[in-house]
C-alpha cells in the first residue's frame, strides 16, 4: 500500500443542500448546484498500516483528533476499510489553505480529499461517481467536489444514485467567488447537526417545493453565462435556506451584524453603482459574492472600506482531486 | 359637527399581519394577534367643513401633505364620508409622541385616530367591531388599534367580518414592549406596498398554514400569561414573516446590523444570564423586545452597553382609543 497525498477544493453552492431525506446516508431533499473552489482547498495525506496501531491517527491542522472530534473521520475511514474488505488502521495528516469558520466548507474539500486519498491508498480504482457516493456519506457537499468548474448533486434516490456529476468544466466561465470574512466566531451547531432540524421549519417544504425552479434558472444562467441572471436565483435560495433555519425548532440564526452590512452593501453597490456582484451565504456569518473576473478588483476596492470585513478570500472555479507529490508525513 | 381630537395608541403584533387575501379591503391571509400600547400613540384632531375647503387639508406631524402624500388619508376620509353620505371636506391635525421610522407601526395607530374622530365628528355613534372594519381600510393593523390591551384580529371572509376584538383586557398582564431603535434610515417600500410581495415568495404558503398552530400557542401563553411560551412563538412568527418578505420578488431585506446585533444579544442574555426577554421586529430595523414588566430595567441596563441602540421606547398594554379634550388646532 502507497502513502496517497490528495488536494481537493471546497465548493460554493449556488442552489443549497440543507435538509435529508435519510441522515443516515446523507440522502438530501434536493438537487445542488456548486462551482468547485480553485484557492480553497485541503490536502490529505493516507497512509494505511496493516499491524502496529490500535487505533486510526488522525491530525487535522496540525492537531491530533481524539475520540469524539475524530468519530467523524473514523467512521467514513470505516466505510474505506468495508469498501476494501480490509482491516487496517490509517494515519491521516490533513490541513486546509484557509482558516476554519471562514465559511468555506471544510467538510466538502475535507471529505472529498480524505476519500479520494484514501481509496487510492488502498490500492482501489474508483470512478468519480462512486468516490462521489463515497465522499456524500462523509459530507453531502463533499459529493460535489468531486469534479471540477460547475457540479450538480442529483438528489437520487438512494446510496448509489445521490451522485454529483459536471455540468460544465472550469474553463466555461470566469466566475469568482470573494469570501467575506466577517466574524471568527465558532458556530454553535454545526452544520451536519442542522441538516436534521430542516424538517421542523414551517417554511422547508416550500423551499424543497421551489428548489426545482432555482436549479433551472441557475443550470440556465451558467450555460449562458449570465451573472445578473444567476445573482437573484442564488440570492433568493441562500435567504430561503437561512429562513428556514431561523424558523426551525431550536432556532439557528447564523447572521451577525457584518453580514447585514455586507448584505445591505452589496445590494446597494449594485444599484447605486451598478456593480454586477450578488451574495450567498452558507451555514455561518460569512458571505461569498459571486461576480466575473473583472468585477473583483472594484469589488474588494469597496469592501476595504466596510468596518466588518476581517478578510477576502477569492477563487475562481477550481479542479478536480488530483495527487500531490510532497506527502505531508 | 364638533371638532373631534382621539387618540389612539399603536400595538405591537405577536402573531403578525404580512400579505393580503385582498389588497382593496385589506382582507388578510390569517389573523394576527397584538398587544395595544400605552406609550406610543397618535392624536388627531378632525374638523369637517361644509363649505370653504377645496380640497382636505392634512397636517401630520407639523407637515402639511400634498398629492400623493396625502392620498392614503384623503382615501380614507372619502370612506368616512360614504357612511355619513355626506359631501364635506375635513381638516386633520396629527401628531405622533414616537419618532417616525422608529419600528413603532404609526399606521395603526394613526388610522385607528383618524377614524373613531373622524366618525365622532359626523356626529355618527359606531360601534368598535364597525370602527375597527373602517379603520382596517384605512391599514389592516389599525383595525387592532381600536381595543384595548390584548387583540386578535380575525381574517373573516369580507369586509364586515374581517375585524378585531379584545381578548384580554390591559390588567389581565403587566406586560411591556422595549423597542430598540438601531436605525432611522427610512424604508424603501412601505409596509402597505410589500404586503402585495407576500404572495411571491415560495416560503408565503408555509407561513400562512402554519399560522394557526401559532395563534393557538400565543392565546394560551397571554391567557396563562406565560412569558417563556409567548417568546419562541413570537420570535418564530417574525422571523417567518421576514423570511418571507426577504425571499419575496422584489426582496424585502429590513434588517441593518443593528438588528442582528440585537437579535444576537438577547438570545445570549437569555442562554447565559437567564433573561427572559423576547424579539420580534416589524417591517423595518428596529427590533421590540418582549418580556414582563420586572425584566425592564435589567433589559435597559444591557441595551444601553449596545453600541447600536440609539433609544428605546418602552410601552405597557394600552387603552382603547379615548377623547382627548385639548385640540390640535
Amino acid at each position: 500500500m502507497q502513502k496517497t497525498t490528495i488536494r481537493a477544493g471546497s465548493n460554493i453552492a449556488f442552489i443549497k443542500y440543507w435538509g435529508v431525506a435519510d441522515a443516515a446516508i446523507n440522502l438530501p431533499l434536493s438537487n445542488s448546484i456548486s462551482m468547485t473552489l480553485d484557492n480553497a482547498h485541503t490536502t490529505t495525506t493516507v497512509e494505511w498500516v496493516e499491524r502496529g496501531l490500535e487505533r486510526d491517527e488522525i491530525i487535522l491542522d496540525g492537531k491530533r483528533l481524539e475520540n469524539a472530534a475524530a468519530a467523524r473521520l473514523t467512521d467514513h475511514l470505516d466505510r474505506l476499510r468495508a469498501v476494501a474488505g480490509a482491516d487496517y488502521r490509517a494515519r491521516v495528516m490533513s490541513v486546509n489553505n484557509f482558516p476554519m469558520a471562514s465559511g468555506i466548507a471544510s467538510s466538502a474539500s475535507g471529505f472529498a480529499a480524505l476519500t479520494v486519498a484514501g481509496v487510492r491508498a488502498l490500492g482501489l480504482e474508483l470512478d468519480a461517481t462512486r468516490l462521489s457516493a463515497l465522499a456524500r456519506r462523509g459530507s453531502g457537499s463533499a459529493s460535489r467536489s468531486l469534479f471540477a468548474g460547475f457540479v450538480e448533486w442529483e438528489r437520487g434516490a438512494d446510496d448509489a444514485t445521490s451522485i454529483a456529476r459536471q455540468l460544465y468544466p472550469p474553463a466555461h466561465w470566469d466566475l469568482r467567488d470573494v469570501v467575506v470574512v466577517v466574524s471568527s466566531a465558532p458556530k454553535h451547531v454545526s452544520s451536519a447537526g442542522g441538516h436534521t432540524l430542516a424538517a421542523t421549519s414551517p417554511l422547508n417544504q416550500g423551499r424543497v417545493t421551489s428548489a426545482e425552479a432555482g436549479l433551472s434558472q441557475v443550470r440556465a444562467a451558467i450555460r449562458t453565462r449570465d451573472i445578473d441572471r444567476l445573482g437573484p436565483v442564488i440570492e433568493q435560495d441562500a435567504l430561503a435556506m437561512h429562513s428556514v433555519m431561523m424558523t426551525s425548532t431550536p432556532s439557528l440564526l447564523y447572521w451577525q451584524p457584518g453580514t447585514l452590512e455586507v448584505l445591505q452593501a452589496v445590494r446597494a453597490w449594485r444599484e447605486f453603482d451598478r456593480l454586477p456582484a450578488y451574495f450567498t451565504i452558507d451555514a455561518g456569518p460569512n458571505v461569498h459574492l459571486i461576480c466575473e473576473a473583472d468585477t473583483v478588483t472594484p469589488l474588494l476596492e469597496r469592501l476595504s472600506a466596510l468596518a466588518c470585513v476581517k478578510r477576502t478570500i477569492v477563487s475562481g472555479p477550481g479542479p478536480a482531486p488530483y495527487a500531490v507529490d510532497e506527502h505531508l508525513f
